[in-house]
Order: C-alpha cells, then sequence, then structure tokens
C-alpha cells in the first residue's frame, strides 16, 4: 500500500509502497484511511528538526501522521465496541504500561517517557492507506462530521489543556457571580489551527476570547473571529494592545517567550498562564519582580501537552456539537486539502494562508 | 500602650507610647499579646523598600506587627468562641467583601486587591501590649505550644501553597505506587524560616527533602536538616549538585529568579514550581528550548501568596504535631527573642545565624 | 397577555389575560415566549399536590411555567450580552442572596431555602406570552436548535446531578483501563423525559445504559433506546433482570424506594446511587444487611436537584450536539404540542404516550 | 512462637505456639509485636459471625490481629526506608495488583474484591511475638506515641471517611464565611472508640461535635465529651433531642438504621450521611417523603471502609498532635490491657466499659 515514509533524523519524506502485512489480531480492526492531517510537527519530522523521531523496532523508517479519520474494514475475534463501516480516530500516544497514570489511561500524564506515539516516535503512524488498530486505542466519529473529523486530534489536545486549567483553578473560585464564566477575559497567543481551537473552546465555555498575533487578521482568521464573536488584535498596535482588557487566562500556542511573558503584566490576580507551544531559538528575561507579582498574585502556569481518550471522545463531541451551531466554520478552517502524491506540498513546508492542511486517502 | 510605629514610606521605626482607645464592640475580644514575630516584610517596610505599604485611614502613622500570638483578657458581649485566658493567633488579610473569595472565606485569594493586611496596609499591626480584634479572625492554641505559637503565621503560609500543590497536581496521579508520597523528591530553594517549614512540611507528607543553599549549612541549618531527616546541599559544589536525584517539586523562597530558573533542568515530568520569594533586581533568561520543556512535561508553577483561615487552624495543628514529634526543633528555630525596647535590633536589619526573631510583649 | 395561572393551595388553573405592566430596567430585557414544557411539578401546582407553592409577594395567583424558550424583542439600558433576535431560555431558580453558594452563582445548592423559582415559589413563571427578566439569568440558544431549545430546563437539572455524580466519584478512580467510561454499567430507572435525559447523557459518556422500566416499552421509548444503543429491560421480567450485568451507577427518577432498593444488591464496589424522583406513598424497609453491604463496599448515594447557569449552557451545548449527531431524536421526545387555550389537556393530567408535551405561544 | 489463632467458621479461639518459619526477603523486615488491639471484627471472627474470613492458603487456621504496634528487629537486603529500632504501625489490606485503584495504592477502593486483609482474610494477622512484613505495608511511628500507636489502624478509618466527606463536600462550597468549619453541626451515631475518633477528628475540624447515644455517658464518655468540648446527647430524652440544632454531617458508627434513618429529618440542606458501622439484625422503613427529602436538599451518603498508606500517616500525626494537644486523652481510651494468655476475656467478649483493649505482647 501507498504510504509516507521518513528516515529519523534525515531530511526529506517519500511517498512509497510499503507492505506491513498486520494481521488483524484479538480485539483489532482493520481501518481504511480517509484524512490524516498535518502539524507542525510533521513538518518538524520532515525537516529533521525534531530529535525525538524514532522508527519502529526492527525498523529504519517511520511512516508519518497522527492526526488521523478512518474507518473500520475488517473486525476482528473478540471485538465488542465496533462493526464494520464505523467511523473513526484513533488515538496517538499509547503508554509506558509501567508508571502510574499509564497504568489508569492518563498516557498524556507518562511518567517515564517510555511511551509510543504514532508516526513520531516508536511507532508507525497513519499516513498510509490503511492500518490495523487496537479498539481500545479508537473513538467513535458520527458519520454527520466525516468531513470535519480529521480535526479531532489537534482539537484533543486543546482540551485536555482547559480541561487541566479547570482542575487547577478549583484552588478558588473562578466562576462569575452568575456562576458561569462570561465575565472572565481570555487571550490566545497565535492564530494557528491551535490558537483557532483554544478561541473556539474558551467562547463555549463563555470567556470573552482576545485572538493576538502580530499582524492584521488574514481574510480566514477574520472569519473565524467573527463568527465566534471573538476579537482579533493586532499586538504590533498600541492603540489596540491599549484597549485591551486585563486577562484571566493567556494561552500561548506560539512557544515564543518574547511573545508571551511581556502580556504577564496584563494578567489578573488569580489568573493562569498555558503553555503550549514548542519553538527554538527565542530568549526572553524575566527579572524578580515578575517573580514577585506572580507571587503576590497566585498567578499559575501549566504546560500541557498530548491527551487521553476522554480528551478525543470529548473533542469529537466538540466538533459534532460547533458543526450543528457555527454551520461550515470548521470545514473553512481545513484550507488544503491534497493527495498523497502531492503531500510534499504541504509537509515540507506551510501553505500561505493555511489554518490547517490535510491528506485525502479515499472516498 | 507601647507600640512599634512606622510612617509609610519614611525610613525607620519607633518604639512609643499610643493609645488607640479601643471599645470592645460586639463579638469582639480584647487580646494581650505575648510574642509577634519580624520577617523581611517588617524589615522592608521599616527600611522603606514596599510601595504597597498604607497607613489606616486617617492615620499618618502604621503600628507594624502582622505575626503573633496573645492571650484573651476581655470578651466582649455574644462572644461564644472564646472565654478570658484562651490562647489565640489574629489571622493577617481581612476580606475586600466584593469579591467571591472574599465572601467565602478565601481572602487569601481576593480578586479586587481591596483588602487591609494587619501591620502591612490600611490596618495596624499587632506590635503593642494589646489589641481589640473581631474573635471570627481568631484562631485557638492550645496552651502546650504558647512558647512556638508565634511560628502560627508564617507556617500558614507554606500550609496554604502546599495545600494548593496538592489540589493542582489532582490533574493526574501523583502519589507513589503505595499511595504516599515517600518515592517523590523536593528541592527547596532557600534556608530561612520560610525554607525551613517548607521543608519539615514535605518531610511529614513524606517527601524526601533537598534544602538548597549558595553555602555550608549554619549549625542551625546543620541541626535542623539532620532532625528531620533532610540533606542540606550547597548548590555551589558541582559535587553536591551532581548527586542530587532528580524533583518531583521545587519550592523557591529566595525570589531569585537565577537561583531556580536553572534547577528546571532537573525537573521530573509533571513536576511543580512553587514561586514564594519576593525579591527585586535579579534577572534571567529563558528561552524557547525551557517553556518547550515545560510543555513537553506538563509542568506547572504557582505564585503563592498568603493563607486562610482553615490554614492558620492547621498551622497550629501541624505545630502541636511536630512540638510532640521533634522536642525543640520548633523552639530552636527561635533564635532570638527581644523586648519592644530592643527590637530596633531585629527590625532595622537581619540578626547573623537568624532562623526567626521574635519580640516578647509579655509573659 | 394570556397567561396560564394558578391559585396556591387551590386545584385547578385558568387560562387569562394578565397585565403585569412590566417596565424593562437596567440590564434586563423583555422575552417573546416561543415555547414552554410541561413536567409532572406543573401537575403537581395544577392539582394542588405540591405545599411548597407559593405566590408572589402581593400576589395571590401564581404563573405558572418554569421551562421556557423564547425570543428577546426590546433590550434595556445597559445590557451587554444580548441583542434584539437572540434565542434565549431563563434558569428557573433566583438565589437568596445570603448563603456561600447563592453567592457565588451555586443557588442550586441554596443552604437557606430563602430561594424563590419562577412557576413554582415567589416568582411568576413563563407561562405567559412575554415576560422580562434581567440578563444575568439568560442562557444564549443557537437558532439551528430553537425547535427542541424548550428541554434545556429539565436536562440542566440531569447535567448537574452528573457533574456531581463525577466529582464525588473522584474519591478514587472510576474511569476504565482506557481513560474513558465505556466499561462502566448504569441502571436508569424510569423512562420519561427525566430517563431518558439520563439514558443518553451517560450514553455520551460511554456508560453501557440500561434504561429499567415495570413494563415493556412503548413504541417512543424502543426507538429512543435503539437509537442511543441502550437497552430497556423490563424488571417484573426476571430472564431479562437476570441477563443484567452489575451496575456502577444508578440514577432513580422514579421518586418510589420500592423501585430502586432492591436494584441495591447488582451495584458495584464504589458505585453510586442517584436519587432524582419525587414521590409520595411508597415505602420500602432497609436493614442493616444493607447498610452494611454499603459501608463494606463504599457506596454513595447522592440526592440531587435544580441546576445552575452552567449547567444550563451545558444542556444547550448537549442538546447542539445530540441534534447533529441523532437528527430527529430530540424532537420526537416532544410528543404532544398545544396551543395555550389547551394547555388544560397537557397540564391537568399527563397525555397517554408522552414523553414531554409543550405549550407553543408564537412562531 | 505464641500466637492468637481461629479456625474460620468455628466458634472460639486459641493461643498456641506456632511456627511461620519467616524469611527475611528483600526489601522486608520482622518485627517484634508490642501491642494489637481488639476490636468487633476479632469478636466477630471468634464468634463466627463474619462469613467472609479465610484463612491464608494451605492453611486451615488464621492467626487473628489488624490492629497493631510493632518495633523492627531485623532489617532484609534493600531496605531503605527503616532501621532496627524504628517503631512501625502495619496496614492491614494488601491490594489485589489488578484494580486500578490497588494499582495506584488505593486498595480502600479496590473494586475486584480479590485483596487480603491480615487478620481477617487470607492473610494471618498480627497477634504473634513477631512478624515479618514488606517495607512498603508499613507506617513510622515517633517513638514519643509509643504508649497510643496501637490506635493508628482503627483511627486510620476514620480519616478515610472524612478525607472522603471533605472531597464529596466539594460538590459546593461548604465551609462557613470565615472559612473554616465552626459554623458545621456534627451528629455522631455511636460512642465506641470509633464514634469517640469520629468525634475528636471532626472537632479538630472545627465542627461542633454532638456525640448521641440511646443512653447517658459512662465515666469514661463524660470525660472525653468533656476534654474535646463535644456535647453527650441521649437520645432516648426528648428534651435532650430537642435541644439539638440540626446537622451538615450525620456519622453513624452503629450500623442499625433504626438509630440514624429517624435523624435524616434534623439535616440541613447539601448535608452528608457517613455509614461506618456494620450488624445485622436492624431494620427500619424508608418511605417515599425521605427520598424527595433528599433529593430537594442535596443529601449526599457514602459507605466508607478501610483505609489507604497514606490515612496511616495522617492517623499517626492526629495521635502525635492530639497527645500534644489532650494529654492523657487517648491513653483513657485504653481501658483495658491484657496478656496475650488473657487474651479470650477482651476477644470472647466485650469487657463492661470499654472504649478500647489491646494485648500487650511485649515492652
Amino acid at each position: 500500500m501507498k504510504a509516507i515514509v521518513i528516515k529519523p533524523h534525515v531530511i526529506g519524506m517519500e511517498v512509497k509502497n510499503i507492505d506491513l502485512e498486520e494481521k488483524l489480531g484479538k480485539n483489532q480492526v482493520r481501518i481504511k484511511t480517509l484524512y490524516t492531517g498535518v502539524c507542525g510537527t510533521d513538518r518538524g519530522l520532515v525537516n529533521n528538526k525534531l530529535s525525538f523521531v524514532r522508527a519502529p523496532e526492527g525498523w529504519d523508517e517511520l511512516i508519518l501522521g497522527h492526526e488521523a479519520f478512518g474507518i473500520i474494514e475488517e473486525v476482528g475475534e473478540d471485538v465488542t465496541e465496533f462493526k464494520k463501516g464505523d467511523y473513526v480516530v484513533p488515538v496517538v500516544r499509547r503508554g509506558c504500561g509501567v508508571c502510574l497514570n499509564c497504568k489508569i489511561g492518563r498516557q498524556d500524564f507518562c511518567e517515564t517517557g517510555n511511551f509510543v506515539e504514532a508516526g513520531i516516535r516508536g511507532k508507525h503512524g497513519f499516513m498510509r492507506e490503511e492500518f490495523v488498530d487496537d479498539e481500545m486505542y479508537l473513538v467513535r466519529v458520527p458519520e454527520s462530521i466525516k468531513d470535519i473529523a480529521v480535526l479531532t486530534e489537534p482539537l484533543s489536545n486543546v482540551v485536555k489543556a482547559i480541561d487541566e486549567v479547570m482542575q487547577v483553578q478549583r484552588r478558588m473560585v473562578w466562576n462569575c457571580p452568575d456562576g458561569a464564566y462570561d465575565c472572565r477575559n481570555a487571550y490566545v497567543v497565535g492564530t494557528g489551527p491551535i490558537g483557532t481551537f483554544y478561541s473556539i473552546l474558551l467562547r463555549t465555555y463563555g470567556f470573552n476570547v482576545f485572538m493576538l498575533n502580530r499582524r492584521d487578521p488574514s481574510p480566514a482568521e477574520e472569519y473565524v473571529s467573527k463568527r465566534i464573536n471573538a476579537q482579533f488584535v493586532n499586538t504590533t498596535k498600541s492603540e489596540e494592545m491599549n484597549k485591551l482588557p486585563k486577562a484571566d487566562i493567556i494561552v500561548d500556542s506560539s512557544g515564543f517567550p518574547s511573545a508571551f511573558i511581556p502580556l504577564l503584566s496584563k494578567i489578573n490576580k488569580n489568573g493562569i498562564l498555558v503553555l503550549f507551544g514548542t519553538e527554538t531559538g527565542d530568549k526572553t528575561p524575566i527579572d524578580a519582580d515578575l517573580v514577585s507579582f506572580m507571587v503576590e498574585n497566585n498567578i499559575a502556569v501549566i504546560g500541557s501537552v498530548n491527551a487521553n481518550k476522554m480528551n478525543f471522545k470529548e473533542s469529537v463531541n466538540y466538533l459534532t456539537m460547533w458543526k450543528e451551531k457555527y454551520g461550515e466554520l470548521l470545514n473553512r478552517m481545513i484550507t488544503t486539502v491534497v493527495s498523497p502524491e502531492e503531500a510534499n506540498t504541504i509537509l515540507e513546508k506551510k501553505p500561505k494562508g493555511e489554518i490547517k492542511s490535510v491528506i485525502k486517502w479515499s472516498d
């Protein structure tokens, strides 16, 4: 079958025929891939910028792809949850089996680091025509969202982070006097697919959302921010920055400390900063006054990565709800669709005006 | 009566006679001060380094003192919880009455900033022979710890911070396989009274504790670390640093980013950094790689300040338990006792070898 | 305007013209009523079976109706959240303003009992052509679910109860080894609208759901249980009961202890029983062996009533998601629609085959 | 060595010499037994009233004893936490190793039921001169409480239950306006050692405690209630019952539904009932009105059993704190001390005026 492969620690990718001869074991299903999404991690792998990449044991190549959506075409022995024709999304990370978090299905908090991640480290990914997987790693998707279900994985990470925020903020009363969150302000730094998902999710909770970037919005960003009733802010324009109310939550999806550290002076008491972006090269000083400010104001910061199966399910629920509520909003987040043969055009570098690019494998 | 006063925004302090003519209202008691403690905040006020200082309305002087212990000498109308002769510690911060946290007794998370703090901003402190207070702001102390009860307030802030840590870490399973915390390592940066309290409290939870400073331990620090079975680490000695196991929690009581930022490279996955120290002048760069590290490893950071009444009660309980368990350990933390007349010797600058200095007002 | 009124403590209801002359104050909006739902409480009020009924101060009549959906037709001064044409659902209970829970927007946990509830006690309800309300008591509804949004209020109470269940069950690990809830079984006792909502919501969480009644399913119940992949169980048939696997959660929506007490022998360790139904007349003995069983197995029981504003918002989200996922399922739960003039046919007694009956006030 | 044994399912006990030839394995220590406590479960086992009793595999006898305190006399290979001469208490239940709760050290919430409990089911107990145990099942005790440390185990179960109460009650704000619990009332039904521990622990949290029994207090009970500032209530005297304020928490340590069900009418909104007692034979009807009351008032009920290692540690901390605070209070709870040879006098039936009876094995 066709697959997109890389050689770990080598620049480049290849679309080639590869036969894994995957047998269908107990509790396993065979899935025909419909769509796979592409994110910065995929591009980092193709351009050999991520040192943690690892091929499966016994392989020198790795099939790419961790954002996938497919349809079950064959069901193995003792499969109880799924049947042929069900639409599914696979979870990415598979736990180490040793630490307590992995033992209870919270591999997103794996302690040993000995997990594998499909298409990233130690396990082949989903950029191939079909794959076999254990039913326990699959999440069901309603047919009605099959056009956008490839967005489940990136959204799942955002869902996990906000779940965690709500947990952390139970250290005090964080809701508004009416019991909801409509009096709270959120800055989302970075307006790619992750920043967009944070914005929609925080709007769903009721937060007033400000989408921050160092430039004016693209037409797609303009559309999104209007549709969800958020406000796009060009952080290089002081007249926009001066009107910005203080934030109760700041989410950084950029990875640049120079982008979010200066914003901390505008965070409210008991506020929280979510770190989600990963970058290199940028550097910003923090001084003792900022530390004192964080102490005096009970500021919390959380770095958040990955998602567990429950977050994938919640992600599917949000996509379903938002489709009914916002119509074509999520479809318009998918700015490019290419065939596997053209995948290099979206894997080697980011297309202009991209929110999310995807590869279509089958109808 | 005798009192220790400052003029806000002026360097210096004075022991003088001052008559507040405090009437005993409903639900109020009159307390004879026995001991008051001195901390960095008091010295900051005396040396005019803390811009948030504020005298009570209508006053141009402020009576100092927020760490106090006393005995009730007169009970007002409708007082139900206390009687003459009860030993008590007053809480420091009194809520704004407006924000939700203050409304439910969590003024340590006040959102408006419109609280008052005895001896610090907007309310006279306890460095005087007696004071009147509402019974709701008092916490009872068993007679058996009257020699160390002046330590209640500083410990209460530590109790709050660790309560908060345990709340935040419920985002995953943080305990060891046996359900306790004995497999976890804690670094405590700074070995003053606050660092010492963090060390004892974390030992009580079961953590392996490493007390970090930029020098070898003083005899008092040597005694404390041995007594609680913690390990003192001189961070300037690479042979000690190299043997240090990774940390699950790092507490900074120094306020210097240059002291704790470099330690983050030694924090375990899902670890947490507690910011407690407040300083000025120090500066350290953070780079995108550190941010990526925090993201990839689900690192949390919390700034924590102040304590609520329940934390004061827990603080009294810990002092009581530790006295039974550790004998004179806590007494030896009180390194200096002076009369009000000599208070300038401990308020103007930190005595050599100090862990905690206190003023004795009465027997 | 037309309104449906009762005289508290008198059997009967009346459709009559009544003019409240409601002025539009600051932060208030005028809402044209579109639909109001009818539940057992309304029928209890009409048939004078609920002693807690209370007219507003100065009135001897009470306008009925607590399940409502409408459209904003006029906006008062300083209204920030809504504009003319927005669809909204009002919350029912308005807090006492005194207890801590009401102060933070959690009037569903009011401690004093001095709340008012629209259409039930102390405040006119929504069975009238229009009403004025404070914007803080309104929840926005997307236009796409305007045909089913009248279901928001009854669902909100179910959402609150399950939120509470998830909170209570954090006393241990309750999820399955994969981190989700698909290995857990739920019995829902009673298959009216509330039982149906519990079933759909628990299915959404992933639970295997068994809908229990003392009879075979009606065609509507058959349709619902099939559609959501739950199993209807006739508890009078021993062959069905014998095949029932043990439950991790039992929800009683019947109010009859004789219906749920015997089921406790089939609850798993660490299981939870939710009490939601309110009835009179039924009686069942509990013996010390059952108490011992509850102790030895860490069984929890929670009675749950009412919902807060956040639950209303979550309820709107679920309706939106389920409409996209299940199509006409929710529409088919609305088994009867009548005009105000015909309201007596659904308010005086329950129509045959009813899941939910509603009154249509306007297009 | 001397040991106290029973034959499961046979009435009677025997003090006999038995040699287990326990080798000291890796991570194990040999413990000389100092004291073992006796509780209702031990008497139930001796009188063959507990059907769940089970000898270890390959045995037809079971050594009794689950409440123990001892001193380490020999340390095996790789033991890191303990040394010869350390005082310790062993935990009772050892997890199934299969369910998620046992995997994370929460065997008190074991789901499979396949745990063993020393002296009760599947594992020899501690009523013998010495025993070998894994260090992970031991909790350190400070020497200063060696006279009362045998109380650790019974208290640990109470600590777990109240921890659970605090977790469950986070469903809303349960603290008083000052952030503490002094405005809350607790009824404790039953005044044996468990009821006494609940009373002291709830007093420590700040609750006003009412100790309920069907008779006047014994002198020991009179002493205890006075010492902790609780109130003893004879529930058969209507003048005492009429003065009883409403309860926020009711703890039943009796196991008799006829004792606690009638008290539910006196529970406040959002109140919680803790079931802890296990009995047989008693029976009380509950009716639909009581169920409605529980629904309308958000009443929670939890059955609670056993304790985890952290609760044992907290139990040691409480004993230490209470010894310092209350002096001989806990010593006076130990009403009888006998030699192993006299153990039948406290194991076959409850001595008159007992709070806690113990067997002394060594000095």
